[in-house]
């Protein structure tokens, strides 16, 4: 997938769950704090599996095309005489896939059973980001000194993402933690497009100079003006949902956010019962 | 022991306490959570003792076994004149299991005693492992990109096993952390394997190009795909372990596991005291 | 920047800074152990804030100066045809000045109001030192040895500072983390100085050989001396404070050391609240 | 000091504070474990002190010698003309010793009053080692292969313990990290006599080839045994304190170990305050 395409598909992506997980850290926290007050709680296990269920769709989807694209391997591993590896960018494209689909499986199991204990979900998604981060590394020995550099700061949101996801198996509910791990995934959305837009220009501009020092010093500037996008993002959209809270809680009126964020009516309730085993 | 026979052996061996340890650490769990429930607990001290003395056995006959095989230093360490070194590969190897052997040592005096706290046993197995990436680390210089590559995925399951077994000293009985330490013996143990197969292909098979830069990116790809194999398994042998747990709550009645798996009687049992220590 | 008062500027801040912070934890800490002791308390919150709107300003400050001093970019990202970048040094200079910026706001909210725990401030300034060190590595590529390894020194006193605040994340009100976090501030101040007199001496001295290697051993050593002066002058500050408080209980009277120290007075203070989240 | 002697003397040092430490944290911990039996407590206060003035003394006498010595700097840094810098490797083993006299300081505060929390201790040992092993880093460079790896495997003994100590600054009274703590003082201290033998042969021996890999891979190997070795002395002590305490219990009989270990006696014995702190 060396296109724009390629890169526009991934980053939005991480920006789409960017966002979701915005919403749904920032309402976790503030009904988490609202509890202490003896206000009402929300059901996040289903809302949860929800989301374990559309990673393994949405993966299962990209692994599906990976292989049965036109010029993909259709499951062919190696072919020929003498014998060589069909498609080998396809097939590490179906890999990262996998584990993001495993990580989605452990979301489903750890939310819906109490088979496994609540951290689960964060190491898998950590062990995804490292695999993801990890075959990105022999990406891109051997290209211009630009496309080594702008992969080698994805990398670092890649590993930053796969370290904050590691300290949240022992830290459960840190919202300083869990609002990080929002910016990373932000960052290394917008960071996919940036990638694309330099690499694959679109709207015939000018190629930029993958050899020139200058650009190579702007593109480590613009990584972090990403960043800083990213902080004012998730800064946002933790202060509107915030202040939605607020109003609804001065109106003392019932809401209907849809998806199953119900409130909670009894001691049985499953989110309880994970609170006491953390 | 630079041929298949080398590679399988190890291998073979971390393959086994994998599995072993697959299921001595989802009883553990398991009997724990059911302890809360009030059920039955079961006495780990005493397999944990056999463990050590099968680690002190197998290690110690590695040792002998690499110094006494016919072409082996005979524990002469250096000879000749001008003087040199005697088959500092065997040395090498005789290091590794001396340090293999230490950490068994150090689960027997654990479990057997209240000489030392309960963490020895992990800190030893870091210990052990360390040394031997340590002394991997140096083997492979010289030597073809791909075997460079290939002997550097080992070192990453080795050193991912040395920092899970560290934190380990400090956490205890964290599932997720265990069950992690027992999917990195697992990928150590096939990957093991994979490097045999690779660099001594048996039954005559085509040799790989070891220049290649396409089965690097293969073999990149490869280790990923043997660590969804161990987490797999490790998932396997986990569920395996709840639906036989499961099954014997429902009939309750007593179980014969074999070895030394008792059920807990009184209040002096030194599990009790463990726990009272942690 | 690249002249003697572009070091000796921000030098100084670091070093006003960490003479700041090494009262103030010293009497956070020692009004704490005096709270044991059932003595007088002191509101820190206020305090904060005005650090941080202090933090804004000088940032504010900072940015429009990199931008509109006469030979500044004026704003200008690219220009000219064909389009090159312009001043990128002015852009990442004001690129360093925006996340302290965002530093200084982080504090003001984590002070002023209960949106988010403390923390937060202590994060983004990990946040804005790992941005700093983040573009000055690729800063000095290409230099003469001295300039670069000057610099990498510069570098280690920065990322130390980011592990010291990332690490006070999660670890609050522990006075050798906090004072290591002071000493570190000291050091990076008067680093920048050392770098402006080797590589810009003033008085019309002799110039540093850039490319002798004695000199490189005289600056690692030098390094380890302002480090030494920086825990010198740390502890000196705590000792003073320290004694000033013992005089202040034994003569047990009131003390106005102006700012916004106030008694604290009733159960409904902010920093009760404060103390109560973590 | 680049001669046998000079390996000698420094290696002797770690060698003996290793063997304290191996007994001093063996009767602490022993001491602890009978506290909660109900037997006799040690008040190790004074001790520390003492070591902490120990440190003092030596480290003083060191920075002397290594300016007054015929051929030292006299406590001039630059002179000639054009003006070059005045025996630098004098200089950089003064500000060594001049870090571990810091921390000797460091004891003595933080065991003699209640100024500065328990921890700084630890925290100013791992400073000092991490000075060490920093001035080190930039020793060896263009020098032979062997000399460097050989010093390259002293850096590790080094800034194990530099990691080792700062643990120690968050987890107190923890046996495995203490007796780790130990263990890495004595594997400083024999692998200095190592590099002492292997670059600096006495008795007219045959000379070291230092380009020679079987020599180099032999290196790797022997840093092992020492580990091994440290290890083992830290156990036998270990254990001899524990029989020598065991036996102690038995007879129910006062001893006059020395220094100044004594029995508690009453509860404002400094002992106790330190743990309230903890």
């Amino acid at each position: 997938m060396a296109n724009l395409k390629g890169h526009i598909l991934p980053g939005s992506f991480f920006i789409l769950f960017g966002l979701w997980w915005s919403v749904k850290y920032s309402i976790k926290h503030i009904s988490r704090t609202s509890k202490k007050n003896g206000h009402v709680q929300w059901n996040f296990k289903q809302v949860e599996v929800i989301e374990g269920a559309v990673k393994v769709g949405f993966t299962l989807i990209g692994i599906l095309a990976e292989q049965f694209v036109p010029d993909g391997p259709h499951l062919y591993l190696y072919s020929g005489q003498p014998r060589s590896w069909v498609k080998l960018m396809n097939w590490q494209h179906s890999t990262m896939y996998l584990f993001f689909l495993i990580s989605g499986a452990a979301d489903i199991v750890t939310y819906s059973s109490t088979l496994m204990p609540v951290g689960l979900d964060r190491f898998m998604l950590g062990i995804a980001l490292f695999v993801e981060g990890f075959l990105f590394q022999y990406h891109t020995s051997h290209r211009p000194m630009l496309d080594q550099h702008i992969h080698s700061m994805l990398l670092m949101a890649i590993f930053a993402g796969v370290a904050s996801s590691f300290v949240q198996v022992f830290v459960h509910d840190n919202l300083i933690l869990d609002l990080f791990a929002v910016s990373l995934a932000l960052l290394q959305g917008t960071w996919f497009w940036q990638i694309g837009f330099v690499l694959y220009p679109p709207w015939g501009g000018p190629e930029w100079d993958l050899n020139d020092h200058s650009n190579t010093m702007f593109i480590t500037m613009c990584f972090c003006w990403h960043y800083a996008l990213a902080i004012l993002i998730t800064a946002m959209n933790y202060f509107l949902v915030h202040c939605y809270f607020k109003n609804y809680k001065r109106s003392n009126r019932q809401i209907g956010i849809g998806l199953s964020l119900r409130k909670q009516k009894n001691a049985h309730d499953p989110l309880l019962n994970e609170s006491d085993e953390e």
